[in-house]
């Protein structure tokens, strides 16, 4: 196994800088359910937490909280500003806690968002599923999901954009039986090519995905290289990550644990970019560039994005929350062309292709 | 017949301003074709436009090339930039004039795109076709579509957003029949409410409508509100205007002649906004929320917009004339608030309810 030095220098570097990770970290072999490190209470009541520790669901609910207040405040170490916390009911069950920094002086919308809900699906919310899960037999089935997703936009054009979510479903159908999958993924979107956080940032999802199943970092980066395609454009969102779907290979506590992997590597892969970058120089047209790029992001998650647009077609759903993953600013220019040779072209020639960043010597 | 003043003294004021319009009416009637006052050369070639001045496909083409030049025109008088023209050809037949306005001093982003285009709809094209138009048979039908469509986004955020499109659609079935229709309409998207300006725009096209059918002005204002609405936000676009597609209830000349009308009563629609409201001051709070009422335009366009997502999942399509009606910038805060009696929320009252402003009085 390759040792990727600027890996562990960057990790040790973020764990010396955040001691409470270890704390966190320390917590959570504890037999009590702790919650006093989250950014807020957990969604679901702390005794039915405490009842059901051994239930899937709340191993994940509480993962996903330890993750966001872990960012969070991780984050909250760069910028003037603190996340503002938003702590939400849904009315059919369940609820969500919104973190969000907005026009930040380091981040200019960073959104960690938690849903915790459950309820009854409707037909038409089956009927997609079935397609993809044709063993699910119901018309009217009680279902639980669970999720953390963010999108974090920093106002320097030199740190990118970092998009993950991580979510596990469950769903009882007439038998009886419970249909369980989780999904998720990790993708990077930087307005310049950094060769070493490109390496620095597969290698890190590529170490979570290896401690689980050798086969798993390949199969979810063509994945992810895949799915964040803009295919009007012909490019690539970003220069990729993971991204996986239906997955119980493992079974629920194996995978849990691949998740569980996945979401720890979030702040690893992405962080160290932050610090690195946070005080790089740059003027207009660098902002300018980004502004662009960010169109592109606009147009990804409106057009093609699945979860946006399955959310905004579900009545009642919470709107803010969905499009919380717009960046705060966006632009398009009509025939907007770039200099040959130019910084700007080296990272749509990196798009336009797939690249295997892990597989590259340091 | 109710005379409103208001629409008449800024007709007179546009008239009076634009002697050009004089000119290219007048030049219209006479017996060559007369391209002299366009924008550049038509798509099609002058001699066929010559040969063939009696047939549709030419007094489309004839028309919107007309409404190109004197739109783009009137709209230069008020910037100190010009349009920059783009003549584009499409492999597979015919092409298009884009004339663009870009960070000008007055239109921050002002689209007048004509396209002209021929040859063979593809497979999906006449499937979706036939869902709406069960009568056309073949497989590989011969098409021709020309049409003219813009969005002009102002700088000022006192000055409202203008949309329209009208467009006519040809097509010969396996048996040689020709089947053919027009469509279109113009809608208006403020930023501040203006109610004289909102009875204005509505009564224009009123009366353009008026003149061919009383029936057309309720049933294309009422296709309009239904069409421009944000379903996800459960607002309107705009203040809404007409729409209408498949038409050609008035036979082809006849129905020729009312979308004539309607793509006549575009500068005097808009035109006089813009120069009541040039000159208006604003600040930064006006310009962020103008910013943050585009970012709902561009979840229109990229979310709803028919014409936009037939685009983009089109092969080959001309992106950047698709995307050319995304304003040059727009935003989305996480949990935007509006304050109570503001002139905001007047607007935002308004994109919730229907109005029938061509029947205010003034």
């Amino acid at each position: 196994m390759n040792i990727c030095l600027y890996c562990i220098t960057l990790q040790l570097d973020f764990w010396i800088s955040n001691p409470l990770y270890f704390t966190l970290q320390a917590a959570a072999t504890n037999d009590e359910v702790d919650t006093s490190k989250f950014m807020t209470t957990p969604v679901t009541d702390l005794q039915k937490l405490q009842e059901t520790k051994d239930d899937m669901k709340t191993k994940m609910e509480l993962m996903i909280m330890k993750i966001q207040a872990d960012l969070c405040k991780s984050l909250e170490s760069f910028d003037e500003k603190k996340f503002i916390v938003d702590k939400w009911l849904r009315k059919k069950g369940g609820g969500g806690i919104s973190c969000v920094i907005q026009d930040g002086t380091v981040f200019e919308k960073a959104a960690v968002l938690i849903s915790v809900v459950h309820g009854n699906l409707s037909e038409d919310a089956i009927k997609r599923m079935k397609s993809r899960r044709g063993d699910i037999k119901g018309k009217s089935l009680p279902f639980f999901a669970a999720g953390i997703s963010s999108v974090i936009h920093p106002r320097s054009p030199m740190i990118p954009t970092f998009h993950f979510n991580y979510r596990y479903f469950e769903i009882i159908d007439d038998d009886g039986q419970k249909h369980w999958w989780f999904g998720g993924g990790s993708d990077l979107t930087p307005y310049y090519l950094d060769v070493a956080d490109a390496k620095h940032f597969h290698k890190t999802l590529k170490r979570a995905c290896d401690m689980h199943n050798p086969k798993f970092y390949p199969e979810f980066k063509n994945w992810c290289d895949k799915y964040f395609y803009i295919t009007h454009r012909q490019e690539h969102r970003g220069i990729g990550g993971i991204f996986f779907d239906d997955l119980d290979t493992l079974g629920s506590q194996g995978t849990f644990e691949f998740v569980k992997s996945c979401a720890e590597a979030v702040i690893p892969s992405y962080v160290p970019m932050v610090r690195k970058h946070v005080n790089d120089g740059y003027g207009y047209a660098e902002r300018h560039w980004q502004l662009l790029r960010r169109g592109r992001y606009v147009e990804f998650n409106l057009v093609y994005d699945r979860g946006t647009k399955f959310g905004l077609a579900t009545p009642e759903a919470r709107i803010e929350s969905i499009l919380a993953s717009l960046p705060l600013a966006a632009k398009w220019e009509y025939m907007h062309s770039i200099t040959p040779n130019s910084k700007e072209e080296e990272l749509m020639n990196v798009l336009k292709e797939v690249k295997d960043w892990a597989a590259e010597d340091d």
